[in-house]
């Protein structure tokens, strides 16, 4: 069972630590480590945390919202609900553990909750440890299980696409576009978007993150569509632009530079390249036909349980690129006052070289 | 200018506290002194801060992503981007404008960044202040103007209620009937949802937080909608339980007791009383019925430009309501194995009593 030896692995890591104990909050290493799949609406309502002792089985806490589903996903945990709160029950429960020294999630925790911990720790002579990224590190080599999902999730996304597309006509808006999808996600069975969908049309393309509006998509303009979907816990995440209508000769240049971008870049990934190479590589391109100042993003980021993770794909990145890691190619032109295009797939990073979980290339070379 | 003055009364309370400035990270907290309105889509991808000094104007600090919204919607504040993110932009900034004394929310501060922050300010010589819920004390007395902003997306929220539970057949699951609530709620003119819409049937009613599934409603059972919408802002949340087909005799007696608890508890609210009285007087009800067990969460809580705020209706919150205050009064009867039924209004606190949002009853009283 995956999730046992993951926890297993962090056992391992706290006892060479000399760590005690370790508490998860960030909602994706708690599914990670545990198979628990409630998200938290915002940070400061939780919806639970795994207590990871070194030398001890896990434990799951939570309240009583969320007994049944716990019950019901994690039956292999002991489940404890803090109906005082979690600061009240560690109280209790980390002295009966024979824990002196508790790491916390640094990136997912308040400063105010770390307060909080840091006087009730000082009552019982616990040490506090902020980690950073513990769990994270372990999530950015995927399994072939894992990328097994991620391909039903990006393959699933294209189904999306192309029903959603084939409906698609003048008069419609980037909401009601925008709505479809959505909506077409979750009956074929997506639990949920993974970001807000961009359906973006016209000047409004030339906006990166564009928010969906009540605005009628233009005939013979640039038409963009940034869309994933979340299955089995897992993200996709992919961008189509294109012309409803016809495309004049701008849109051509613009649309077949974008795309030589991108296969300079996918001809570079495997493992031991560094991102920013790999950035480098579709950036080149732009620069060198005139466009560099209108490519004004990274290149790419990892996706997997989150749909934003390690590693980026950006000149900031000197870190090598390893095998199993999986990420997003999405070079892009934005003219302000024109529109603009973007192209994104998701590859994973093997050993020479990569491959493209995306099938329906249809829409990328015209 | 409502911002204008709510950024003053910021000010003065900065400069009674000795504090050199405030940085405003909160979204709702944002909006409400600035009109900037992005969200952010977890509390690690920041679209922005407010820095207010007490002498000086304020600015909006934020990066190239949400420049021309920025621009946009708080054109009466200097804006500056931070290429090289928040904490250099930060460590530049803050001696120029003579700030050695700086407060921050920690109840929307990660730890890790709390962290970074201190390690800049200590080598600026600068003094970290954690604050909490200082804007938010601000947020909840409402002026008429927003009560006024809040009375329409209850309307709104009626309406699109109406609207949808017109066209519900058998055979539509849940997720098919919440897809439509969420479709029509953004067709009619709403931002967005305010949270997850909960479409529950039979059984599954009895679980206060369901998530929609595809599940297909069931005849001669409980139905529970709970749904919220953003407009300009503010956030609506209302409860409705109702029987597709024929009410038994047990369906009508548990619907007719939440319904004479709430009533109870709209009876109590006035400026002055606790929320734990107001609490009381709805939980007495359903306890003396012999249900008590079955009401397991508080009756109410707060609710402007965030959906749950301050105050609580609990028996924990012994603090007296004030005029102009905005709750929901929501009881509910969960029982397993049956199903639940929670009915949930909107009211203003006013110095005599309270004045319910909600126009359409027809579905309270049966």
């Amino acid at each position: 069972m995956a999730h046992s030896k993951r926890i297993e692995s962090v056992q391992a890591l706290l006892r060479r630590k000399k760590i005690d104990a370790l508490l998860v909050s960030q909602p994706q290493n708690r599914r990670y480590l545990s198979g628990y799949t409630p998200i938290d609406h915002n940070i400061g309502e939780s919806s639970g945390v795994l207590l990871i002792p070194a030398r001890r089985p896990p434990l799951l806490l939570t309240d009583f919202r969320f007994q049944i589903q716990a019950e019901n996903e994690v039956s292999d945990l002991e489940i404890m609900l803090y109906p005082k709160g979690l600061i009240a029950l560690l109280h209790e429960l980390l002295p009966d553990l024979a824990i002196s020294c508790l790491a916390f999630e640094s990136q997912y925790t308040l400063h105010s909750v770390a307060a909080q911990m840091q006087a009730m720790a000082d009552t019982i002579g616990l040490t506090l440890l902020p980690v950073n990224g513990l769990i994270e590190e372990m999530r950015l080599i995927k399994s072939e299980d894992e990328i097994d999902k991620i391909r039903r999730s990006v393959l699933l996304n294209e189904q999306v696409f192309q029903q959603i597309y084939e409906t698609i006509v003048l008069g419609q808006t980037e909401i009601d576009i925008a709505l479809s999808l959505e909506a077409s996600m979750r009956k074929l069975g997506a639990e949920s978007p993974s970001f807000e969908t961009i359906v973006a049309t016209g000047r409004r393309s030339a906006l990166p993150h564009a928010i969906p509006g009540p605005v009628a998509i233009e005939a013979n303009q640039p038409l963009m569509i940034d869309m994933g979907l979340l299955l089995d816990g897992y993200c996709s995440d992919m961008t189509r632009t294109f012309v409803p209508g016809t495309r004049n000769s701008k849109y051509i240049e613009i649309h077949r530079l974008v795309r030589k971008a991108q296969q300079a870049a996918t001809n570079t990934i495997r493992a031991g390249i560094s991102g920013a190479a790999v950035d480098k590589a579709a950036r080149s391109i732009i620069s060198d036909a005139g466009y560099g100042d209108y490519f004004g993003h990274a290149l790419g980021h990892g996706v997997g349980l989150a749909v934003h993770e390690e590693p980026r794909l950006s000149s900031r990145n000197r870190k090598h690129l390893r095998a199993g890691m999986i990420v997003t190619i999405e070079p892009g032109i934005y003219l302000p006052d024109w529109g603009g295009v973007r192209l994104e797939n998701m590859a994973v990073v093997r050993e020479d070289g990569c491959e493209i979980l995306n099938q329906d290339t249809t829409w990328l070379d015209i």
